[in-house]
């Protein structure tokens, strides 16, 4: 049966690629629906028990279902960028060299962003006559020189951060919200978010913003869609007519809301006529928040941990791909996927390459998508500037494991409630590199039983894994760390970098 | 959307029911499908990540769906006994009074069974004309009087426990395996499972026999069908042409075969054309038993502990029930279910109803089914003669709780690894009567959080769930326990019963 779709598909492709050869072809709009902590367990589709998305769920029963998804970093900043430069973090600089293994993200006060020299996906789609969009969250830095429309987008609506920061605080005023180049009010203030109750209607806005804008693209330039909508991020919120609705409290509400508006854009796509040409990726930026769970979090699923570690909990994604006409219904691929891939697969769908000048992480997942091929690459998880873990096949080795700190766990913080596997989700960072702690996530996804180390499994599997990561390591050049910690005081960053005395917001 | 199907699904059955009203109607085969040690988290529409299971995946896309489905004991004997009986085992024996809240089961040395004095459901259901298999397990009562086909089924092929045992004990023999009221071999000897590969062909064999009895009565007598594998109950087996074959390992390649059989015997009935006239369910005996993981036990998803335990992990279910023509396809049910109800929707699907001179525990599920009702009532969770929580709506309130001993626990017998909520998972006996540990079971499916005594939720809650748990204990009558355990020197139960120095296999 796989082999009759994979015929199939690959000759759908082809039909698609062959016309290019008759007419220049309008290669296919790209619409990413990037969520904001929204976990793997979360969906219906991935075990949820409330199963209250049926529309994400019926996106996998038409497309593509990825259960072995991941992240580029379980935080919402550097996963961003890695997303829309296809590079790890610490290539494209959103990491921190403050501290070892910190994770680190805006709006901290950092003074970086991502750099001009770093090559993002909408500037590269324009090559090919790409008009590109923004919703949401940008997250990949707040000064005037980071602005998204600098970066590629044509249009943006929405924050430079996520609507987590200092709303309380009179003295920093609360997060702007654009359009496009323009302050048009703050959350909170002018975008009311009610924190006792979660009512908000932004959802429904960023909403109308894509209907909009997919409208007005139609029939006219390709187009791409980034669409980043943050609800599931704490503070939780919903529009009031889903408020209270959901059985999973309020983080549920927000996803439900979520669904339904994923429901109708994909609706929106088949009612224009243009659904077989138009790619559409549904994943999320980083694993549950499970310090905001149960009211203001997701669900894992059955992965360890979750945000701000690299346990399965805190990097696998949720993820479906569709793409009518083009994806065989309901499939499921294995094949291990990154958010960096979305950059080289979106690429590759606009007919265009990757930079060669520089290291590419994300690979071009049309194969998998389109063909149903697997294709053999390691994941790697990092943690600020270490590789903390890498998976090599079913295996995953860690070579450091750190959940959270002592002293952040003293203060009640805990990444992994509920959860822990004595010597894996440790308070203090640990080294393995000599013996790396070893887990096959087929038979334990969980990572709760490592693989003794005195076992021929591990050490064949280690045999694998070390030159992979003894390669990785020697060719990688980290990029100068964008995120590093400033002192608010005198605005000087613990580490010297240039501009460094600019406000935080966009200054235009 | 909803009203339709419901409508739809009410002129189905109504089409049906009044069939009757004409000509004597054939009522509808059941075919019941009941795992041994499977957890939730093991189909793919649970969530499984491997997605290994298309067949149910299948069955749960053209039938319905529940995630809040129960067993009525965490531990196999107890629960099949509930199964066919409809009554809580502290109302039908099965469980001990020889230690406070001590799950007991066959093989222990106990010399109790099912007592003739209990309606088992193929015993009713030949009073409409039915015949009556068992395949698998029976684990209700190992002496003659216990034999299946004195309660009720027409053939056997099978034994009278689980092929778990004293198989390398040359001195009391291997499980004998049953055709009928014949033994016709012994597990491991006979009927060869290999403890190093875990191959044995046993699932086939009890393919063959469901496919033979199947078409024998396709035509003829309605039938009843109770197809109790055991291929998920360490030592976990798979046929060789399964072995290997599962991402998941081992337990995997034998959820694989399973998987495979039930989409047979879905095709079969479709194949003969009497799908329309054949109710099936899918469900499990308890939850996955966390201390044969990874390479011998199964996944409880995102649910806490497993097996022997009174969290959701122990006694949460997988669930699809399939019948084309009246169950809407592709349908979820959050009604509260229990394998008990299995019982007495089964005398219902048969036009019977269920005794009236005892407490029935087990509710008719065909209106939550058929119609898509939610029909409101309680989950009451034991272990041995204690009554440990309750399940009222979305809350869970643990009026005792326990995962395993501290004897076992420093044994390394751990039925909740990695898992540690501080006051949920004790190690030894924990009564909360006065302030139950309550949880929100839809925001919180994991039960990590309990919630505040001091909320107005809990008070609340509280005050709703304690008259129902009054009544209950009230009208609790408990019957003579028949899993007491016995000195096996002397064969004197530490209880006093009739006839208990009898051997332990049927002497027939």
């Amino acid at each position: 049966m796989a082999t009759v779709a994979m015929v199939l598909g690959l000759s759908l492709f082809l039909g698609w690629a062959s016309l290019g050869a008759e007419a220049e072809p309008r290669p296919p709009n790209i619409v990413l629906l990037l969520m904001d902590d929204m976990g793997w367990g979360d969906l219906g589709v991935f075990g949820e028990p409330s199963k209250e998305t049926p529309h994400l769920d019926q996106m996998a029963a038409e497309g593509m279902l990825f259960p072995n998804f991941y992240t580029a970093n379980p935080l919402c900043s550097p996963s961003r960028a890695a997303l829309l430069t296809g590079r790890l973090p610490i290539r494209n600089g959103f990491y921190t060299t403050n501290a070892h293994a910190r994770n680190a993200y805006t709006p901290q006060e950092i003074v970086g962003g991502i750099p001009d020299s770093e090559f993002l996906l909408p500037e590269l789609l324009k090559k090919a006559g790409y008009v590109n969009k923004i919703v949401g969250k940008w997250h990949l830095g707040h000064r005037p020189q980071f602005h998204p429309l600098k970066h590629g987008f044509d249009e943006w609506f929405g924050a430079p951060n996520c609507h987590f920061g200092p709303y309380d605080n009179k003295a920093r005023p609360n997060i702007p919200v654009y359009r496009n180049w323009e302050m048009v009010g703050r959350f909170f203030e002018d975008f009311p978010i009610n924190l006792k109750t979660g009512e908000a209607n932004l959802t429904q806005i960023y909403l109308q913003e894509a209907v909009d804008f997919i409208k007005q693209q139609a029939h006219q330039q390709p187009f791409f869609l980034y669409w980043a909508v943050d609800a599931t991020h704490a503070p939780v919120y919903a529009s009031k007519s889903f408020l209270g609705t959901s059985q999973r409290g309020r983080y549920g509400d927000a996803v439900r809301e979520i669904d339904d508006c994923v429901g109708k854009i994909l609706k929106l796509l088949q009612d224009l006529g243009i659904q077989e040409n138009t790619f559409v990726f549904f994943t999320s930026d980083n694993g549950a928040a499970l310090i905001s769970a149960p009211i203001q979090g997701g669900s894992n699923g059955p992965f360890l941990c979750g945000k701000q570690t690299t346990f399965e909990g805190g990097m696998r994604e949720p993820a479906i791909a569709w793409w009518p006409g083009h994806i065989p219904a309901g499939r499921v691929s294995h094949q291990l996927g990154n958010v960096m891939d979305l950059f080289t697969t979106s690429l590759s769908l606009a007919g265009l390459k990757p930079p060669s000048d520089r290291e590419i992480d994300g690979i071009d997942l049309l194969p998998a998508i389109v063909r149903g091929e697997l294709i053999d690459r390691p994941i790697f998880y990092y943690r600020g500037n270490e590789m903390m873990a890498v998976r090599v096949g079913q295996y995953k080795a860690h070579y450091w494991t750190w959940s959270n700190s002592w002293e952040q766990f003293s203060q009640g913080i805990d990444f992994c409630p509920g959860q822990n596997i004595s010597g894996v989700t440790t308070h203090s960072q640990e080294e393995h590199t000599k013996l790396p702690l070893l887990f096959h996530l087929g038979r334990d996804p969980g990572e709760k039983y490592p693989i003794s180390f005195s076992s021929l499994e591990y050490q064949n599997v280690l045999l694998k894994i070390f030159p992979i990561v003894e390669e990785h390591k020697k060719t990688m050049i980290p990029a100068e760390p964008q995120l590093n910690v400033c002192n608010l005081a005198v605005m000087t960053c613990l580490m010297k970098r240039p501009g460094m005395n600019r406000k935080f917001d966009f200054q235009i």
